[in-house]
């Protein structure tokens, strides 16, 4: 039997900041006929939202350390704030959206990562998504919307990296449907030269992936994000692209798509 | 055909800010067998916030006059951090939690409360609560924890008096299930003297709720609470208790019970 066809598409933090584009992106979501999942990222609202409250944001390599105080501000602000803004702003299009972090249904289950050379704080991998619920949300109709929280099983809420939510649902749910994944966000994709907005890569294969990275072309978070991408081809994932958020209404414009 | 039974508990906001009475309710509430729904208010978090982001909280009777920045707020803590804790904290004790604002699957439309004397702002009184979806989610195994955040179906979030969703939902239920309403709070019920912590009033019915008005007796935050269990009984709610947490796992203690 053929699989129904799923579309889960990520929106990065530059889109969520400016709400005119978000507006536009969730208009244009919510118009899509097709089972959906939305993941949304939001890092920049908590790091307003701690210097607000004078409490220290610290990075490495793209990653927020994250202490009790930083969690707290991390779970008002992506679960709390942005998460049922979106929620509300779908409804308002007629899709109907269910807001959700992993511990939610216990739909993402992940571990604190382990300290090895960096202690990351209150970060989580995740272990597992139980898609048999999320299909059961789809089923009903429900559009399940993320955001980048996970917890341990244990009471333990867990920072996690939204591309790699996405990446992750996307994986499982391949078992039950044809799943497109759309890494969404304020470029027009993987750029030859950050410095051109359109010197973008249509096309990026393995082969090519490494040659890019050895040619110092792909570093910083684009890094991690093509991982997940690639993570996601081999598992059970049909196409990926990264692309511009108006893609979710145009599939023609110029994009980056990657291939095993 | 005899009706499933359905809990609908209700818990206030000194149960919440106190670590070790919120774990203690909530260990004892995932014992519970049947089908239950959880609703939690959770002002002093919200008023606590705002003062660290020097935003201005006023109540007018008990109710927070909810501008913009204080909305921000509510969403934060209500809808995220005590929200997803307390699922994660259910999850813990394996007991499918699943939290939700009024917008998440559309389960409580409400309307902005008009100005007359007073603008409260960004409130919300419940239009409808959509039992069918509660239902669908209840029959999944799932447990609805509710937070004190509606929306108007338009992109707006309101914020909605914690006891009052209660009782909506409990009366929303009544049409499939033989509903039990629990308000569970710091005290053991309703009080005669103030003063006398033990001073517990058994039985309130219509008539002596008139008379205990009257006498002072019932005033301040009491008088919406009771009005919420009489408005539950003359819908579709079978029973309705005031009670001190403890009551979710020993229904012998002294307590207040409603009728009408």
């Amino acid at each position: 039997m053929k699989k129904r066809k799923l579309l889960v598409a990520k929106i990065g933090g530059n889109i969520i900041e400016n709400q005119d584009s978000l507006n536009s992106f969730l208009s244009d979501f919510a118009k899509i006929k097709q089972p959906k999942i939305l993941v949304h990222g939001g890092g920049k609202s908590a790091t307003n939202l701690a210097m607000r409250l004078g409490v220290r944001t610290e990075m490495i390599d793209g990653r927020r350390i994250t202490s009790v105080e930083n969690l707290e501000i991390v779970v008002k602000t992506y679960a709390g704030l942005l998460n049922k803004k979106i929620v509300a702003s779908l409804q308002k299009h007629n899709c109907n959206a269910l807001g959700l972090t992993g511990s939610d249904a216990n739909v993402i289950l992940a571990e604190k990562r382990p300290v090895q050379f960096i202690d990351y704080g209150y970060v989580g991998d995740v272990i597992n998504v139980n898609a048999d619920t999320i299909k059961e949300f789809l089923e009903l109709g429900i559009t399940p919307v993320f955001c980048a929280v996970t917890h341990d099983g244990n009471g333990q809420l867990l920072n996690t990296n939204a591309d790699t939510i996405a990446s992750e649902i996307a994986s499982a749910m391949g078992d039950h449907y044809e799943v497109s994944l759309f890494y969404c966000f304020e470029l027009k994709g993987v750029l030859e030269d950050i410095g051109d907005k359109d010197s973008v890569i249509e096309h990026i294969n393995l082969e090519k992936y490494n040659k890019l990275i050895e040619a110092k072309i792909i570093a910083d978070g684009m890094l991690p994000k093509l991982q997940n991408c690639f993570d996601a081809l081999q598992k059970k994932v049909s196409e990926v692209h990264i692309a511009n958020a108006e893609f979710i209404k145009d599939q023609t414009t110029k994009h980056t798509t990657l291939s095993l």
